[in-house]
Protein backbone atom coordinates (compact mmCIF):
# COMPACT_ATOMS: atom_id res chain seq x y z
CA UNK A 1 0.00 0.00 0.00
CA UNK A 2 1.42 3.51 -0.95
CA UNK A 3 2.40 5.77 1.62
CA UNK A 4 0.89 8.66 0.20
CA UNK A 5 -2.31 10.15 0.88
CA UNK A 6 -5.47 9.95 -1.58
CA UNK A 7 -6.77 13.18 -0.51
CA UNK A 8 -6.67 16.44 2.11
CA UNK A 9 -9.48 14.54 4.41
CA UNK A 10 -9.01 15.44 7.91
CA UNK A 11 -9.41 11.43 9.24
CA UNK A 12 -10.19 11.02 12.91
CA UNK A 13 -10.41 7.28 14.51
CA UNK A 14 -12.96 6.55 17.27
CA UNK A 15 -10.37 6.51 19.91
CA UNK A 16 -9.28 10.21 19.43
CA UNK A 17 -13.35 11.12 18.80
CA UNK A 18 -13.99 9.08 22.46
CA UNK A 19 -11.13 10.98 23.69
CA UNK A 20 -12.09 14.35 22.53
CA UNK A 21 -15.80 13.68 24.14
CA UNK A 22 -14.13 12.71 27.69
CA UNK A 23 -11.69 15.81 27.29
CA UNK A 24 -15.14 18.27 26.59
CA UNK A 25 -17.27 16.27 28.83
CA UNK A 26 -15.66 17.71 32.16
CA UNK A 27 -16.50 21.02 31.05
CA UNK A 28 -19.99 20.16 30.16
CA UNK A 29 -20.88 18.80 33.21
CA UNK A 30 -19.44 21.15 35.75
CA UNK A 31 -21.08 23.73 33.46
CA UNK A 32 -23.88 22.98 32.58
CA UNK A 33 -24.45 19.17 33.81
CA UNK A 34 -27.62 18.00 31.50
CA UNK A 35 -30.46 17.01 32.54
CA UNK A 36 -31.24 15.35 28.83
CA UNK A 37 -29.50 14.83 25.93
CA UNK A 38 -31.01 15.63 22.57
CA UNK A 39 -28.84 14.07 19.83
CA UNK A 40 -29.36 15.03 15.95
CA UNK A 41 -29.91 12.11 13.82
CA UNK A 42 -27.58 10.24 12.45
CA UNK A 43 -23.91 12.23 13.18
CA UNK A 44 -25.41 13.33 16.81
CA UNK A 45 -25.78 9.44 17.60
CA UNK A 46 -21.97 8.18 18.31
CA UNK A 47 -21.05 11.20 19.99
CA UNK A 48 -24.32 11.75 22.42
CA UNK A 49 -24.33 7.96 23.27
CA UNK A 50 -20.19 8.30 24.26
CA UNK A 51 -21.00 11.70 26.18
CA UNK A 52 -23.73 9.74 28.44
CA UNK A 53 -20.81 7.72 29.68
CA UNK A 54 -19.15 10.45 31.25
CA UNK A 55 -22.16 12.43 32.40
CA UNK A 56 -23.84 10.25 34.98
CA UNK A 57 -25.58 11.71 38.11
CA UNK A 58 -26.81 9.90 41.04
CA UNK A 59 -30.45 9.01 40.99
CA UNK A 60 -33.03 11.06 43.22
CA UNK A 61 -34.62 8.22 44.10
CA UNK A 62 -31.88 6.19 45.09
CA UNK A 63 -28.50 8.55 45.67
CA UNK A 64 -26.06 5.09 45.76
CA UNK A 65 -26.66 4.39 42.54
CA UNK A 66 -25.79 5.79 39.50
CA UNK A 67 -28.67 7.00 36.79
CA UNK A 68 -27.86 7.74 33.07
CA UNK A 69 -28.67 10.96 31.31
CA UNK A 70 -31.65 9.73 29.26
CA UNK A 71 -31.16 10.32 25.33
CA UNK A 72 -33.73 11.32 23.07
CA UNK A 73 -33.09 11.83 19.54
CA UNK A 74 -34.72 14.30 16.87
CA UNK A 75 -34.05 13.68 12.98
CA UNK A 76 -34.01 16.84 10.74
CA UNK A 77 -32.64 15.58 7.57
CA UNK A 78 -35.55 14.18 5.55
CA UNK A 79 -34.60 13.92 1.94
CA UNK A 80 -30.87 13.22 2.73
CA UNK A 81 -28.95 12.65 -0.39
CA UNK A 82 -25.87 10.47 1.10
CA UNK A 83 -23.44 12.53 -1.14
CA UNK A 84 -25.02 16.03 0.30
CA UNK A 85 -25.20 14.92 3.66
CA UNK A 86 -21.33 13.31 4.29
CA UNK A 87 -20.23 16.57 2.84
CA UNK A 88 -22.66 18.11 5.99
CA UNK A 89 -24.89 20.18 3.52
CA UNK A 90 -28.60 20.38 3.71
CA UNK A 91 -31.43 20.67 0.79
CA UNK A 92 -33.00 24.08 1.00
CA UNK A 93 -35.90 22.89 2.84
CA UNK A 94 -35.09 21.41 6.12
CA UNK A 95 -37.92 18.85 7.50
CA UNK A 96 -38.08 16.71 10.59
CA UNK A 97 -38.18 13.42 10.15
CA UNK A 98 -38.26 12.42 13.95
CA UNK A 99 -39.70 15.07 16.23
CA UNK A 100 -40.44 14.96 20.26
CA UNK A 101 -44.29 15.40 20.31
CA UNK A 102 -46.44 17.83 22.33
CA UNK A 103 -46.41 15.03 25.74
CA UNK A 104 -42.03 14.60 24.98
CA UNK A 105 -42.22 18.10 25.68
CA UNK A 106 -44.09 19.12 28.06
CA UNK A 107 -43.90 15.52 30.62
CA UNK A 108 -46.40 13.66 32.45
CA UNK A 109 -47.88 14.78 36.10
CA UNK A 110 -46.40 13.37 38.77
CA UNK A 111 -44.36 11.24 37.24
CA UNK A 112 -41.01 9.68 39.03
CA UNK A 113 -37.33 10.45 37.63
CA UNK A 114 -36.56 9.48 34.48
CA UNK A 115 -40.18 8.87 33.72
CA UNK A 116 -41.87 11.15 31.09
CA UNK A 117 -40.50 14.30 32.68
CA UNK A 118 -40.21 16.00 29.73
CA UNK A 119 -38.20 19.60 28.83
CA UNK A 120 -39.67 21.98 31.27
CA UNK A 121 -37.29 23.52 33.35
CA UNK A 122 -34.58 21.34 32.60
CA UNK A 123 -30.79 21.48 31.21
CA UNK A 124 -30.89 20.66 27.45
CA UNK A 125 -28.16 19.23 24.95
CA UNK A 126 -27.96 19.17 21.89
CA UNK A 127 -25.50 16.95 20.40
CA UNK A 128 -24.13 16.97 16.56
CA UNK A 129 -21.13 15.62 15.31
CA UNK A 130 -19.71 18.28 13.36
CA UNK A 131 -21.22 22.35 13.40
CA UNK A 132 -20.23 23.19 9.91
CA UNK A 133 -22.79 25.33 8.13
CA UNK A 134 -24.36 25.71 11.29
CA UNK A 135 -28.09 25.14 9.37
CA UNK A 136 -29.13 21.58 10.92
CA UNK A 137 -27.95 23.40 14.37
CA UNK A 138 -30.16 26.46 14.40
CA UNK A 139 -32.77 24.27 12.62
CA UNK A 140 -32.50 22.56 16.04
CA UNK A 141 -32.17 25.10 18.61
CA UNK A 142 -35.04 27.25 16.81
CA UNK A 143 -37.68 24.42 16.80
CA UNK A 144 -37.00 23.52 20.36
CA UNK A 145 -36.62 26.08 21.85
CA UNK A 146 -39.51 27.17 20.19
CA UNK A 147 -41.59 24.34 20.99
CA UNK A 148 -40.35 24.61 24.96
CA UNK A 149 -41.61 27.93 24.89
CA UNK A 150 -45.26 27.10 23.73
CA UNK A 151 -45.04 24.19 26.50
CA UNK A 152 -44.07 26.88 29.11
CA UNK A 153 -47.15 29.45 28.14
CA UNK A 154 -49.57 26.89 28.22
CA UNK A 155 -48.70 26.40 31.91
CA UNK A 156 -49.99 28.51 35.38
CA UNK A 157 -48.29 31.06 36.39
CA UNK A 158 -47.85 28.85 39.67
CA UNK A 159 -46.57 26.05 38.01
CA UNK A 160 -44.19 28.48 35.48
CA UNK A 161 -42.78 29.83 39.14
CA UNK A 162 -42.62 26.72 40.26
CA UNK A 163 -39.69 25.51 37.41
CA UNK A 164 -35.86 25.81 37.65
CA UNK A 165 -35.13 27.80 34.29
CA UNK A 166 -34.82 25.53 31.11
CA UNK A 167 -31.84 26.25 30.02
CA UNK A 168 -30.27 25.01 26.15
CA UNK A 169 -26.62 23.79 25.37
CA UNK A 170 -24.98 22.12 22.15
CA UNK A 171 -22.43 20.34 22.01
CA UNK A 172 -20.36 18.78 18.72
CA UNK A 173 -17.55 17.32 18.28
CA UNK A 174 -15.81 19.00 15.79
CA UNK A 175 -16.63 23.25 15.48
CA UNK A 176 -15.30 23.81 11.52
CA UNK A 177 -13.90 27.38 11.19
CA UNK A 178 -15.64 28.67 8.18
CA UNK A 179 -18.40 31.01 7.57
CA UNK A 180 -21.81 30.42 8.79
CA UNK A 181 -24.97 29.90 7.21
CA UNK A 182 -26.40 29.53 10.13
CA UNK A 183 -26.93 31.46 13.76
CA UNK A 184 -27.00 30.41 17.07
CA UNK A 185 -27.38 32.97 20.42
CA UNK A 186 -24.11 31.60 21.77
CA UNK A 187 -23.32 33.11 25.20
CA UNK A 188 -20.45 34.57 25.70
CA UNK A 189 -17.72 32.98 27.18
CA UNK A 190 -17.86 34.38 31.12
CA UNK A 191 -21.73 32.92 31.41
CA UNK A 192 -22.39 30.49 33.87
CA UNK A 193 -25.69 29.34 35.20
CA UNK A 194 -25.43 31.88 37.91
CA UNK A 195 -25.33 34.94 35.87
CA UNK A 196 -27.46 33.26 32.57
CA UNK A 197 -29.81 35.79 31.10
CA UNK A 198 -33.42 34.33 31.78
CA UNK A 199 -36.59 35.13 29.95
CA UNK A 200 -40.27 36.16 31.97
CA UNK A 201 -41.40 32.97 31.11
CA UNK A 202 -38.13 30.94 32.20
CA UNK A 203 -35.88 29.94 29.24
CA UNK A 204 -32.31 30.60 28.89
CA UNK A 205 -32.40 34.00 26.61
CA UNK A 206 -29.75 32.30 24.29
CA UNK A 207 -27.72 29.12 24.52
CA UNK A 208 -24.36 27.44 26.08
CA UNK A 209 -22.30 26.02 23.37
CA UNK A 210 -19.37 23.81 23.40
CA UNK A 211 -17.02 21.68 20.84
CA UNK A 212 -14.80 19.41 21.23
CA UNK A 213 -12.23 20.50 18.75
CA UNK A 214 -12.26 23.68 16.78
CA UNK A 215 -11.00 22.76 13.14
CA UNK A 216 -9.99 23.67 9.47
CA UNK A 217 -12.38 23.87 7.04
CA UNK A 218 -11.34 20.09 6.21
CA UNK A 219 -13.94 17.59 4.96
CA UNK A 220 -14.01 15.26 7.96
CA UNK A 221 -14.10 11.66 7.66
CA UNK A 222 -15.22 10.07 10.79
CA UNK A 223 -14.66 6.40 11.60
CA UNK A 224 -18.54 5.45 11.76
CA UNK A 225 -19.36 6.49 8.30
CA UNK A 226 -16.58 4.01 6.73
CA UNK A 227 -16.78 1.04 4.62
CA UNK A 228 -12.87 -0.08 5.39
CA UNK A 229 -12.26 1.11 9.04
CA UNK A 230 -8.78 -0.28 8.85
CA UNK A 231 -7.81 1.41 5.93
CA UNK A 232 -9.28 4.65 7.36
CA UNK A 233 -7.13 4.11 10.69
CA UNK A 234 -4.16 3.21 8.28
CA UNK A 235 -4.33 6.56 6.59
CA UNK A 236 -5.20 8.35 9.73
CA UNK A 237 -2.07 7.02 11.49
CA UNK A 238 -0.20 7.78 8.02
CA UNK A 239 -1.33 11.23 8.20
CA UNK A 240 -0.07 11.77 11.69
CA UNK A 241 3.39 10.11 11.13
CA UNK A 242 3.50 12.98 8.44
CA UNK A 243 1.86 16.11 10.15
CA UNK A 244 -0.64 16.39 7.06
CA UNK A 245 -4.51 17.16 7.41
CA UNK A 246 -4.81 17.02 11.25
CA UNK A 247 -7.34 19.79 10.94
CA UNK A 248 -5.57 22.51 12.92
CA UNK B 1 0.50 -2.20 34.05
CA UNK B 2 -0.20 -5.73 35.19
CA UNK B 3 -0.43 -8.40 32.42
CA UNK B 4 -2.98 -9.56 34.11
CA UNK B 5 -7.52 -9.61 32.87
CA UNK B 6 -9.56 -7.42 35.66
CA UNK B 7 -12.30 -9.96 35.32
CA UNK B 8 -13.73 -13.00 33.13
CA UNK B 9 -15.40 -9.96 31.05
CA UNK B 10 -15.92 -9.81 27.11
CA UNK B 11 -13.76 -6.42 25.55
CA UNK B 12 -14.56 -5.43 22.31
CA UNK B 13 -12.88 -2.71 20.83
CA UNK B 14 -14.38 -0.27 18.28
CA UNK B 15 -13.04 -1.39 15.13
CA UNK B 16 -14.31 -4.86 16.10
CA UNK B 17 -18.01 -3.72 16.56
CA UNK B 18 -17.56 -2.11 13.12
CA UNK B 19 -16.12 -4.77 11.08
CA UNK B 20 -18.86 -7.82 12.82
CA UNK B 21 -21.38 -5.18 11.58
CA UNK B 22 -19.62 -5.08 8.14
CA UNK B 23 -20.08 -8.52 8.29
CA UNK B 24 -23.63 -9.20 8.94
CA UNK B 25 -24.33 -5.85 6.45
CA UNK B 26 -24.23 -7.56 3.34
CA UNK B 27 -26.52 -10.38 4.74
CA UNK B 28 -28.95 -8.30 5.91
CA UNK B 29 -28.78 -5.84 2.53
CA UNK B 30 -29.48 -9.09 0.37
CA UNK B 31 -31.81 -10.78 2.36
CA UNK B 32 -33.92 -7.69 3.97
CA UNK B 33 -32.90 -4.84 1.92
CA UNK B 34 -34.14 -2.15 5.63
CA UNK B 35 -36.20 0.87 4.10
CA UNK B 36 -35.96 2.20 7.76
CA UNK B 37 -33.97 1.55 10.17
CA UNK B 38 -35.56 1.79 13.99
CA UNK B 39 -32.33 2.61 16.42
CA UNK B 40 -33.08 1.03 20.76
CA UNK B 41 -31.63 3.71 22.25
CA UNK B 42 -28.93 3.97 24.08
CA UNK B 43 -26.92 0.61 23.31
CA UNK B 44 -28.34 0.65 19.34
CA UNK B 45 -27.36 4.34 18.51
CA UNK B 46 -23.94 3.35 17.48
CA UNK B 47 -25.07 -0.27 15.74
CA UNK B 48 -27.46 1.50 13.59
CA UNK B 49 -25.31 4.03 12.60
CA UNK B 50 -22.52 2.49 11.35
CA UNK B 51 -25.14 -0.37 9.65
CA UNK B 52 -26.47 2.07 8.01
CA UNK B 53 -23.15 3.05 6.59
CA UNK B 54 -23.50 -0.05 4.63
CA UNK B 55 -27.13 -0.03 3.42
CA UNK B 56 -27.35 3.05 0.86
CA UNK B 57 -29.52 2.25 -1.81
CA UNK B 58 -29.91 4.28 -5.11
CA UNK B 59 -32.60 7.06 -4.85
CA UNK B 60 -36.04 6.36 -6.25
CA UNK B 61 -36.05 9.99 -7.73
CA UNK B 62 -32.96 10.27 -9.13
CA UNK B 63 -31.38 6.49 -8.87
CA UNK B 64 -27.51 8.07 -9.64
CA UNK B 65 -27.40 9.15 -6.06
CA UNK B 66 -26.69 6.72 -2.99
CA UNK B 67 -29.74 7.58 -0.59
CA UNK B 68 -28.99 6.77 3.53
CA UNK B 69 -32.10 4.45 4.69
CA UNK B 70 -33.26 7.00 7.62
CA UNK B 71 -32.86 6.09 11.31
CA UNK B 72 -35.55 6.54 14.24
CA UNK B 73 -35.20 6.23 17.98
CA UNK B 74 -37.24 3.96 20.35
CA UNK B 75 -36.23 4.77 23.84
CA UNK B 76 -37.46 2.26 25.87
CA UNK B 77 -35.84 1.81 29.26
CA UNK B 78 -37.38 4.58 31.51
CA UNK B 79 -36.25 4.32 35.12
CA UNK B 80 -32.95 3.46 33.69
CA UNK B 81 -30.30 2.84 36.68
CA UNK B 82 -26.84 3.15 35.03
CA UNK B 83 -25.57 -0.25 37.02
CA UNK B 84 -28.93 -2.27 35.58
CA UNK B 85 -28.69 -1.40 32.05
CA UNK B 86 -24.74 -1.82 31.71
CA UNK B 87 -25.64 -5.48 32.90
CA UNK B 88 -28.26 -5.79 29.88
CA UNK B 89 -31.20 -6.18 32.68
CA UNK B 90 -34.22 -3.81 32.95
CA UNK B 91 -36.58 -2.92 35.67
CA UNK B 92 -40.04 -4.76 35.74
CA UNK B 93 -41.94 -2.13 34.07
CA UNK B 94 -40.90 -1.27 30.38
CA UNK B 95 -42.05 2.31 29.36
CA UNK B 96 -41.58 4.13 26.30
CA UNK B 97 -39.68 7.50 26.89
CA UNK B 98 -39.17 8.47 23.47
CA UNK B 99 -41.99 6.48 20.68
CA UNK B 100 -42.69 7.01 17.10
CA UNK B 101 -46.25 8.83 16.75
CA UNK B 102 -49.11 8.04 14.82
CA UNK B 103 -48.21 10.18 11.65
CA UNK B 104 -44.37 8.87 12.06
CA UNK B 105 -46.05 5.36 12.16
CA UNK B 106 -48.85 5.95 9.51
CA UNK B 107 -46.82 8.28 6.97
CA UNK B 108 -48.06 11.46 5.20
CA UNK B 109 -49.83 11.43 2.07
CA UNK B 110 -48.47 12.02 -0.92
CA UNK B 111 -45.04 12.86 -0.02
CA UNK B 112 -41.60 12.14 -1.52
CA UNK B 113 -39.48 9.47 -0.64
CA UNK B 114 -38.04 9.60 2.81
CA UNK B 115 -40.39 12.79 3.65
CA UNK B 116 -42.46 11.51 6.61
CA UNK B 117 -43.18 7.90 4.52
CA UNK B 118 -43.81 5.88 7.47
CA UNK B 119 -43.48 2.20 8.61
CA UNK B 120 -46.53 0.92 6.41
CA UNK B 121 -45.85 -0.71 3.98
CA UNK B 122 -42.22 -1.16 4.55
CA UNK B 123 -39.13 -3.13 5.47
CA UNK B 124 -38.54 -2.08 8.96
CA UNK B 125 -34.86 -3.15 10.70
CA UNK B 126 -34.84 -2.98 14.21
CA UNK B 127 -31.33 -2.67 16.11
CA UNK B 128 -29.82 -3.01 19.21
CA UNK B 129 -26.28 -3.41 20.74
CA UNK B 130 -27.44 -6.76 22.34
CA UNK B 131 -29.97 -10.03 23.07
CA UNK B 132 -29.20 -10.42 26.55
CA UNK B 133 -32.44 -11.86 28.16
CA UNK B 134 -34.64 -10.41 24.86
CA UNK B 135 -36.57 -8.27 27.06
CA UNK B 136 -36.70 -4.90 25.58
CA UNK B 137 -36.54 -6.69 21.58
CA UNK B 138 -39.49 -8.66 22.83
CA UNK B 139 -41.29 -5.32 23.40
CA UNK B 140 -40.16 -3.67 20.99
CA UNK B 141 -40.85 -5.92 18.53
CA UNK B 142 -44.10 -6.49 20.11
CA UNK B 143 -45.19 -2.65 20.39
CA UNK B 144 -43.95 -1.71 16.79
CA UNK B 145 -45.75 -4.71 15.26
CA UNK B 146 -48.81 -3.74 17.37
CA UNK B 147 -49.11 0.27 16.37
CA UNK B 148 -48.34 -1.28 12.31
CA UNK B 149 -51.68 -3.39 12.48
CA UNK B 150 -53.42 -0.12 14.46
CA UNK B 151 -52.36 1.96 11.25
CA UNK B 152 -53.39 -0.94 8.41
CA UNK B 153 -56.65 -1.24 10.00
CA UNK B 154 -57.09 2.26 9.54
CA UNK B 155 -56.66 1.97 6.18
CA UNK B 156 -58.95 1.22 3.31
CA UNK B 157 -59.02 -2.37 1.90
CA UNK B 158 -57.82 -0.54 -1.49
CA UNK B 159 -55.19 1.26 0.28
CA UNK B 160 -54.01 -2.48 2.03
CA UNK B 161 -53.99 -3.79 -1.53
CA UNK B 162 -51.83 -1.08 -2.49
CA UNK B 163 -48.88 -1.82 -0.25
CA UNK B 164 -46.17 -4.03 -0.37
CA UNK B 165 -46.27 -6.31 3.27
CA UNK B 166 -45.12 -4.94 5.76
CA UNK B 167 -41.87 -6.65 7.40
CA UNK B 168 -40.01 -6.88 10.60
CA UNK B 169 -36.27 -7.56 11.11
CA UNK B 170 -34.09 -7.55 14.14
CA UNK B 171 -30.08 -6.77 13.99
CA UNK B 172 -28.13 -7.35 17.11
CA UNK B 173 -24.36 -6.80 17.18
CA UNK B 174 -23.95 -9.87 19.90
CA UNK B 175 -26.61 -12.47 20.87
CA UNK B 176 -25.14 -13.93 23.95
CA UNK B 177 -26.62 -17.64 24.32
CA UNK B 178 -28.22 -17.90 27.66
CA UNK B 179 -32.33 -18.56 28.53
CA UNK B 180 -34.24 -15.84 27.37
CA UNK B 181 -37.18 -14.38 29.03
CA UNK B 182 -38.81 -12.47 26.03
CA UNK B 183 -39.77 -14.16 23.22
CA UNK B 184 -39.77 -13.55 19.69
CA UNK B 185 -41.70 -15.21 16.49
CA UNK B 186 -38.04 -15.21 14.86
CA UNK B 187 -38.62 -17.25 11.45
CA UNK B 188 -37.31 -20.47 10.34
CA UNK B 189 -33.70 -19.87 8.44
CA UNK B 190 -35.23 -20.87 5.00
CA UNK B 191 -37.66 -18.04 4.86
CA UNK B 192 -37.23 -15.48 2.64
CA UNK B 193 -38.96 -12.34 1.70
CA UNK B 194 -40.46 -14.71 -1.25
CA UNK B 195 -41.90 -17.33 0.93
CA UNK B 196 -42.43 -15.02 4.23
CA UNK B 197 -45.99 -15.65 5.57
CA UNK B 198 -48.06 -12.91 5.12
CA UNK B 199 -51.32 -11.85 7.45
CA UNK B 200 -54.27 -10.90 5.50
CA UNK B 201 -53.58 -7.33 6.87
CA UNK B 202 -50.53 -7.41 4.96
CA UNK B 203 -47.62 -7.65 7.79
CA UNK B 204 -44.93 -10.55 7.93
CA UNK B 205 -46.44 -13.14 10.62
CA UNK B 206 -42.84 -13.09 12.68
CA UNK B 207 -39.75 -11.51 12.07
CA UNK B 208 -36.41 -11.83 10.39
CA UNK B 209 -33.17 -12.07 12.97
CA UNK B 210 -29.62 -11.44 12.52
CA UNK B 211 -26.70 -11.98 15.40
CA UNK B 212 -23.55 -10.21 14.26
CA UNK B 213 -21.65 -12.58 16.22
CA UNK B 214 -23.59 -14.98 18.84
CA UNK B 215 -21.40 -14.97 21.73
CA UNK B 216 -20.93 -16.79 25.48
CA UNK B 217 -23.32 -16.03 28.39
CA UNK B 218 -20.58 -13.34 29.20
CA UNK B 219 -20.49 -9.92 30.43
CA UNK B 220 -19.74 -7.92 27.17
CA UNK B 221 -17.56 -4.58 27.75
CA UNK B 222 -18.66 -2.26 24.74
CA UNK B 223 -16.47 0.52 23.89
CA UNK B 224 -18.74 3.65 23.91
CA UNK B 225 -19.72 2.66 27.79
CA UNK B 226 -15.23 2.82 28.81
CA UNK B 227 -14.39 6.03 30.61
CA UNK B 228 -10.91 5.06 29.34
CA UNK B 229 -11.17 3.69 25.79
CA UNK B 230 -7.30 3.57 25.56
CA UNK B 231 -7.19 0.72 28.66
CA UNK B 232 -9.94 -0.60 27.31
CA UNK B 233 -8.19 -0.99 23.95
CA UNK B 234 -4.99 -2.76 26.28
CA UNK B 235 -7.14 -5.32 27.79
CA UNK B 236 -9.09 -6.43 24.96
CA UNK B 237 -5.71 -7.01 23.13
CA UNK B 238 -4.18 -8.81 26.55
CA UNK B 239 -7.27 -10.60 26.64
CA UNK B 240 -6.64 -11.74 22.90
CA UNK B 241 -3.41 -12.52 23.44
CA UNK B 242 -4.18 -15.08 26.15
CA UNK B 243 -6.51 -16.60 24.35
CA UNK B 244 -9.36 -15.35 27.27
CA UNK B 245 -12.76 -14.28 27.27
CA UNK B 246 -13.13 -13.99 23.62
CA UNK B 247 -17.31 -14.96 24.15
CA UNK B 248 -17.06 -17.64 21.88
Amino acid sequence: MADTLPDDHYRITYEEVHEHICGAAKRIKDEFDPDVILAVAGGGLFPARVLRTFLKRPSLIDPAKMRNVPISVVSLALYEESAASTAGTLGKEVVRTQWLDAKAIRGARGVEEGKGEGLLGKNILIVDEVDDSRTTLQYAYNELSKDVRTALAALTPEERAALPPTRFGIFVVNNKERTKKGALPIYPADTTRANEPITESGIGEGCFYWAAKTTADLWIEYPWEQEDILEHNRLAALAKKLGANQGN
